[in-house]
């Protein structure tokens, strides 16, 4: 924190210890952010206990383990997604206290700080197939501190178990509707609900789901207002972003 | 109709009138469907009263009016689809009996011979903006003879709607659903009910809906076995298809 | 069933047994379809006996075996769309009764009580690679109870072996066309009968087949309209669709 | 309301005036959600002060005009979206309240009961051509009783205006970008800030800019997590969006 | 001609006029294809007649006319393709003698030397809107002086009129199939014939055609292996690589 | 051949061992094509030596030495494609005489009669990963008895190595390019020669070429009208293609 | 400037004017690029004179005046771009200096002041309807100051005439291809070449040319390592590069 | 050289060695570039150091090596790109100088005459994954003889490492942006300076990022001018881009 080494540079001007014109250069040659963008760190108060999330696909076993190890030295706590059992072992080499979630591919090292929200966030799933990705928004809602509900298996082809479960749409405050080939569930749910809803699309499907990019398209078309969509397989994303809505109130 | 005239041909031949290899010569000159073909004809009873649907995009008027002078010395029946107003006069001037549906953009000339069923085709849309292709939809079931109920404006932003309306869901024998942006809607009416279900993405929308391609997507994507699609816009195609199969048990 | 418990609630408010306040608070905490959507399963005859198809694709070997040991001990009949050999041998394992279709990639436990039809569908498929989602169609209408014909690898590069076997085009209730590259099959068996035709893009094919694309278009652009589309590759949603108009009249 | 109707019934019950049989008929009669879905309502206290959006493109003025006067008729709050001003004008015709805000293509009638917030959404845009979107999400946003501030014209290629104005960006509570070609602009704030930020592409724009798409694509893979998205030029739904996860606090 | 030129320069040398150093720099400076690409030229003969087709679509009118009245004063004949009667008449006000055709969208101006062909080329569209290009290809090709006939309107809804027209299938030389929706139609010729076919997929049709790209992908897959294809509406290379093929035997 | 049976046939009808109604039924069952599609036999002279080509892609070992089998027995001639080495020994079991053209991908059995000419299908590919798909079609050409020159690796980056060869470009009859992501080649060939040019793009390439998307959508823009393109990837079509029209004057 | 600003500010704390906490506060508050970010406003010389380029489409006339009418009290040089004649008249009530390039769509506003450059910039396009995009780009680039060859017309059909020019293709420093369907132009040049080529893409064209994606593929996936490539019609972007680059040597 | 022989041959006419006519013919046979494209090779100095890149995708390890052991006797100086480890160590076998740069994919040989520039090229990426691409641009750039910097894994998410480092982006000369879900980075950098960018979408990521499509839109539809892109994962063709720029004023 430069707070204090600009603090004492003024007070060396004042006592005279160093010029205007001095101090004047001494200024200009700091990092930018202690003065005009010091406001996005104390902004940050969220994110600082999230500082590295170590997205492992497209990268080596050894750059993964290279960021553990520099990030360890910092950091309190750790993350990383999309990571296999490979991954999971090879972290827990550095670190004995990574903990595994399997379906959801997360390793998390270290405690965060938890808040306290009473509101629950539903974590909705279409098939089978889409788990991984629900437990994926699911393990990183509750890791920022969220109580997580899941309702998973309830496609529109399986209509009536939505139905049998409503209470659980109407108790929570935020909705992640986690579906491929079903991307329709995110629009049903949408127009049941008056919450928000995060609609992710996974790759899971066949023939014309193309990758996803169906329900991707189902999802961004929905005509329930309070739908937004997050990238294909984005459990992460959809996770984080659920959380950190169902905490605005208690963040004040 | 051929078949006379070769049953002459044989007989010719039996009284010598004809010599063998010179009727060979004949019966090979013959349309091919005189013989191989023919059953095509006899099992084409239905179309017989549909046999040139002109379809009117992409013609201009004076190549519609001149199919509908050639076609109406020979049909009983004849219909012209993506019809508009000038087209439909155009049509008048030739056939005073033409009747135009306009929402459905369908001109109808000559009465077809309606087959009876007490069984209904019940089109349901999404919104507002649908009408048009439902009610072609709605109009070409009709005028194959077909008991045809309406249950519009039931997007899934409004899915109580769909719910206030079951009865008709249930009670129908055949449904078509027309949906744009509200391609969801063709998934969660498959599965609600168990009758067949022919979707229409209609190409009404905005951004990703991509003139209709979100909702074509969708509807192939339903995880719901009894639902089958037809192409954008194809009211038309639907109607005809839902017709068809809705006077099955009534055709034999 | 519900039935007798709201018919009790009934009798007891009569007999004073329970106030009428708590009686409306137990009335509201039912669940909805005992009300209301009672009628859906009274509609689900059908789909009684086909409770729960597993489409395996996406599943793991676990999943799929936890779910058929629990659909086992509730239902008669199960069925696995999408299985390989190794699928199978898990499903052997829970049930003996297991029998594998295997160019179909199906599994099926148990008897279905068949209905009878003596009316045909046939499955026509274009070429030799599209036999596996030919066979998914053909056996799901069968396990359905209806008669198959089968027309295999008479795509329109060899069209002679259509017209050739054009009895049988003639003498079906319901089409299925099965066709990769050759989506023009379907275009051309709609344009010669009047049957309903349900098309099946395939993914086979290489170049700008585009895993079916190219396939789906064509046949989504066919003018025949007596062609109706399911999704690329997706057999069993195209047999389970002409197994259920070809019992129509069978059901009353 | 349906609660007196079923309490009466009850009573009747009671009082012996109907007997337990027919009270079961008639209680299997009522709408569904009188009972399973009533909850549906009670949530719904939001929606039900906008209950009809009426999204104008693709319907035709005669349709509008009827949807206004169905409405007109049962409710406070009526707004529609996507109007320009022929449509405005035939709306005041009917009501003589009616409000237009040219920019946002906006109808608004009557007085919606606004909830207090001191939180502001922000709305960032980042041309002068994606101003109509932006527009668009600040009236909804206001409509719905939030404090509303504008940083307009601040895209990547003049992002030094975004810098400058950095203190819009802290003080905000929940940020819409709005960006047709300068998708990158959502990624941009999304890394710079911890608040919510919904991402609204925009069809702005010429070449592989693809009505928008490019802009889609951009901001569904920002790698910064708070970021989701809405469809292309859906202001509305964005403006709803931030709308209602402001109000969270306020709500309980 | 340079041949001239250069003969000149060695008899020059030869004769002592002008020295090897001066000759080898005017040698340098000779436009390359004096030499290297002379060849191209006597292979050129065809196009000779053909030295400036005018592609009419996104030139303004007096760009075109520009490019008219320089061919003019250089050349015997020119063409110009996509042109409406507005252009027509403009080539008209300059040279009198300019030809249009309407429905082909084609002028032509002057008479250009006609090669005798005694086979023909068939020209087949699938129906009535495919028309313009149909006899954009027609004419071009006649324009080569090649023998054309039609055979239109055959499309695969109406394909008992092909199988009436089989003799100018089996007469022709070489086929050009013209189809928007219909693009089985080119698989369906292919497969019944073994001439060249060159398959045209026109803009024709609506939501899934994507103005002809579904008919480009069905033409593009056809497993009739002597089926070739162009651009999208691109009747006129149809027509000309017909033309050449057609006259092959001939040229020599 | 069924012209005896008829001629019989129409004998007896003559002499009176068979009724005039008999006969007139007998004729309705014979197959279609002994009459009116006879003629389709008689003109398919060149593809009789060319019967059956078995594209291997998608077909199971299995599958494809069943075929080979099947055709063995009847035919002289055999080809299959897209043939690795694996498929080619399993074929050599069955018939000693395979040959492997092993870049080519393509196996062959028995001699096919050639036909004699002395012009020559020119094969020009752009770089060396081409060449699998460049040889597909040279040793189909070459198998149809066509005269086949290379010209590989000439692609736009060494575009010198075009111009030093050029004489092979003048001296051929048909010339075939063969490009990946330098599709720009096609145009080239294109515009510098009035030959026929078939073009094929292929898979080759990575980035913003799509599997070959690119070089197709090149050369179908080609402003050379000269140049038709076939699938991706399809050496066959391609050598086929240009082998039938180099051979069109030897025809006759 | 707030360079004198902060020195009062330290003096002051220097003399005891302002304490050193309030002194700390006042620098948080200054605008961040005072310090950090000084350096960007002392590289923008070059943009300097560049300040604000309008870019006219997507904006109605009214925001560009108001644009033009902001600025011309700012700045001495303005530039709009895809303007047309209405555009220009409107700015000309402004400004009389204006300037209107009408091929180009560009207004500019003001003198420049040029830097001397005797390199040139090549603008080389393909066919007529590719002017206005390849006039935008050199009026763009000689705006910059450099000196602008133009070689238009020359495209692969007419790859001769690109031939006979080759001197200016030798003689320019840096060359800008401009081409829609003749997207291999860029190829070609880049291969001939090895000067950096800018590559524009533009929406000319027709069938699969898809509004420009076509040639921008070509262009893409061009071998010769020279080429870069921006947005389809973007001259003033590729204008604008080139400009820079060939000013690269004067800069210093 | 062929001038020496020209020359001679000039010679042999003057002293009547050879006649004119023969003279003629021995013209004409010389290859082309004799005469008119001599100069290709004049303005190829900077290729003739960098003759035959060779690139690996899609070849075989025995083309490879067949194509390095021809250009070894002929190059002082080989490069291979998309090289892996198997590849280096077939290429060392023939070459023990060979060098392998291995995130770089890059292998060289020999050594290239290095120009001097003290300017420097900049390279920057978006995140981890997307170093091989960096790496391929930094290390083609430097074999070029350019001094190169790198700024890796300042992706938008994390963009104050890029502020922080602000000083490198001012003092490089040209400067290429790697990255691939985080495209929005070339649009940041190019809002930021005013040297040229070159843009390097990557295939790394997932979902909507479509293998890179995502990041070549939003490069391509940046609205910073000086942003130009290349195809998707090419390095080489990036850094050889950036390289040739940033020697421009060396160069004369």
């Amino acid at each position: 924190m430069e707070r204090e080494k600009i603090k004492k540079l003024l007070e060396d001007v004042k006592t005279g210890k160093i010029g205007v014109s001095d101090a004047l250069r001494v200024l200009k040659s700091l990092p930018y952010d202690d003065f005009g963008f010091a406001k996005i760190d104390t902004h940050r108060d969220l994110r600082k206990g999230f500082p590295e999330v170590i997205f492992c696909k497209g990268k080596t076993l050894e750059q993964i383990t290279k960021i553990v190890e520099r990030l360890s030295s910092r950091n309190e706590f750790i993350m990383a997604t999309k990571a296999d059992r490979e991954i999971y072992e090879s972290i827990r080499n550095i670190r004995e206290d990574a903990i595994y979630y399997e379906t959801a591919g997360i390793v998390s090292i270290g405690q965060r700080e938890r808040k306290k929200t009473t509101k629950t966030v539903l974590i909705v799933s279409a098939g089978t197939s889409d788990m991984p990705i629900a437990e994926e928004a699911a393990v990183t809602a509750e890791i920022l501190g969220n109580a997580v509900e899941r309702l998973y298996d309830v496609g529109v082809a399986g209509v009536h178990r939505l139905f049998y479960n409503k209470e659980k749409l109407f108790n929570s405050n935020v909705i992640v509707v986690v579906a491929g080939m079903e991307g329709a569930l995110a629009s049903l749910v949408g127009g049941l609900v008056d919450k928000p809803v995060i609609a992710v699309p996974t790759s899971v499907g066949y023939g014309a789901s193309f990758e996803g990019l169906a329900a991707l398209l189902t999802m961004l078309n929905s005509c329930a207002p309070g739908v937004v969509v997050v990238n294909i397989d984005n459990g992460f994303g959809a996770g984080y972003f659920a959380g950190i809505i169902n905490q605005m109130e208690v963040n004040e």
